[in-house]
């Protein structure tokens, strides 16, 4: 059967040239980073490949480039790290109601630990008020953690505005903002909205699991969460993922370089449009949850009436691969707390399905995709 | 050039059929398994499938596995996810002079935070008193952390007595132990050793880099370090790194079956006593800093006024690959702090290699390293 994957914002299928160098790395690069010979120098040649690839992409210096497990680990990083080592300036910390759970977790942990956190409310597209923003941070703030991209609707968050308003309340509160969404599909460059602390993930870029990334500005420090020997500086220890490390380097080739000019992914957009286009035109009430100016990639839409984990096991059948919530939490069976956040009816969450894709989608994968989408929907009452 | 490599306490090579898994994983099964569709299931079933051989191969229950990034997140879990979680029982805490950095930093961190620790001192070979082990333990001691085997000298441990004293001392005292470098040289089974916690790391059994495991007792809590989505049931948080998890399946498939009356690896045996004897062989004066009954993969010896680096550098030359301490801090261009605590005199520990076997090596090999070493060692004054 036909595969259709466009459920992308959950993982994406590595690049064969993310493979290749995998394959290369874990067969003839195996050496320990650590080691003084040639073995470990080749590893750490790789190493110092790909921080320098990751900084050119972000605009940043190498020596700010922390490679780490995944964008869990980058978000807890950065969240905790600061939150520990920053804590005799003060004990107050922002974030929203509408971040990735590793960014709420860490939040939530922290909360429990005796720091006071303010969570900003989101609108019904999933964005915080700027003025709520700038009337949160007080001279105890000494972190802001606040999402670039939505995983769950797309909504992009202005960097740049935000970034002024909390250096201009307090120019000692932190800024992290988590890009493992938006990294890759649109211009990401921590300098251009005064970012102290940037989370990407390998998986979401046709990379490998297993590999994230997080820039943090010179100067700063963090408490590492990972202690042990030394690498990275010390704030996050442990051998490389040189393999992980290596496919990263390729799917950051793959990328496109954006620009203020062309800021955005035009052929995901491009993807994005045709699936809307098509939606018009099925024969049922689809409402679409995410904001017209949202991200390129990612389309969340209600049936109401229908239920949304039976509609993608539906299209499952037809090899079409889409999602109900954010993959991160839906095996729980809780309801996606971004939709409470935002405030939708129930009957709206629970029809509630997201498709997000790929440049290596294409527009005839969209119509099967959409034909596959009408017929399954026929079969519901 | 021939390559021999002799490092394999540093990192090994990924087996042939590790790296096929891991292609397979990432080209055909790359799903997150947190999807609720068919390509999320599939991903799920590899992680089943790993959780159920490692646990096999520890006579452990699958729910009593946590997959992690390595041995160093094992370790640091393990360590400040229980002082954290049982801190009110007590804040006393117990390990050895002779831990890997991962461990000793985690003690240290804990340390700065207002814990007690009691670093137990190691004798000669690296081994602590059992006695000093006993009056150690109190009634405040939350946790005890005694390496299995010492990675720099390949001195072991003896888990259950230390395990029986452990718990006969105090019954709530968690036993943690580092199997990072005696697990699959040998049996390791927690439930002989009344073990709570143990640690293991992929790539030090011929399987990928950025995966570990961390076997922690069926009713014992931990507090995560890195919270998010709730996978491996919230202890570690972040999407699992399939690909590595799917290549851990064949390096374990490849281990032995240890029992009992066939506790080591013999072949392992072989080749290090055939070393020690070729040894015998140089005309140079060679000291054996291992222990004669340590672990059967890791020889650790000092070839007094020579210096380890430039004799690994020599042995480079001629493609052979050992390592000075361990390549942990290697790097650093510390001294080791193993070989300090066992009070080796400094010329002695200057002098020092670490020569580290793998079932793939042959002795032939051996023989070439040999003959390798006895013609550099010419060079030197």
């Amino acid at each position: 059967m036909r595969e259709i994957y466009l459920d992308n914002s959950a993982t994406t299928r590595p690049l064969p040239e993310v493979v290749e160098a995998m394959v290369q790395t874990l067969t003839d690069n195996y050496g320990n980073p650590s080691s003084l010979h040639n073995k470990g120098l080749k590893a750490e040649k790789i190493l110092k490949a790909a921080r320098r690839k990751i900084a050119e992409k972000l605009a940043v210096s190498p020596e700010e480039i922390i490679f780490t497990s995944g964008g869990t680990e980058s978000n807890n990083l950065a969240i905790k790290g600061i939150a520990y080592q920053y804590q005799n300036r003060g004990r107050h910390l922002v974030t929203t109601e509408v971040e990735h759970p590793s960014v709420l977790e860490s939040f939530l942990a922290l909360e429990e630990e005796g720091f006071e956190v303010t969570f900003l409310e989101a609108d019904r597209y999933g964005r915080i008020s700027l003025d709520d923003l700038r009337d949160s941070i007080t001279p105890e703030t000494i972190l802001a953690s606040i999402i670039h991209v939505n995983n769950e609707l797309g909504t992009i968050h202005p960097l740049a505005e935000i970034g002024t308003i909390i250096k201009e309340k307090n120019p000692n509160t932190f800024f992290h903002t988590d890009c493992i969404q938006s990294f890759g599909k649109m211009l990401v460059q921590p300098a251009r909205s005064m970012v102290d602390l940037l989370s990407i993930s390998g998986h979401k870029i046709h990379g490998p699991k297993g590999i994230g990334v997080l820039y943090k500005r010179k100067g700063i420090e963090l408490r590492a969460l990972q202690t042990g020997g030394g690498q990275e500086n010390g704030y996050r220890c442990g051998t490389e993922n040189i393999p992980g490390i290596a496919g990263l380097i390729p799917a950051l080739d793959a990328l496109p370089d954006y620009t203020e000019e062309n800021p955005y992914n035009q052929e995901l957009d491009r993807l994005k449009n045709h699936f809307i286009r098509g939606l018009e035109k099925i024969d049922r009430k689809v409402i679409i949850n995410s904001p017209e100016d949202g991200a390129p990639h990612i389309l969340n839409i209600s049936f109401p009436g229908i239920k949304g984990e039976v509609l993608i096991h539906s299209l499952e059948a037809e090899g079409v691969y889409v999602s109900t919530g954010s993959a991160c939490h839906s095996k729980s069976r809780e309801k996606s707390h971004v939709l409470r956040a935002i405030g939708l009816p129930m009957e709206q969450i629970d029809g509630t399905i997201r498709v997000s894709f790929s440049t290596y989608n294409t527009i005839e994968e969209l119509d099967y995709a959409l034909a596959s989408l009408a017929k399954q929907l026929k079969t519901f009452f």
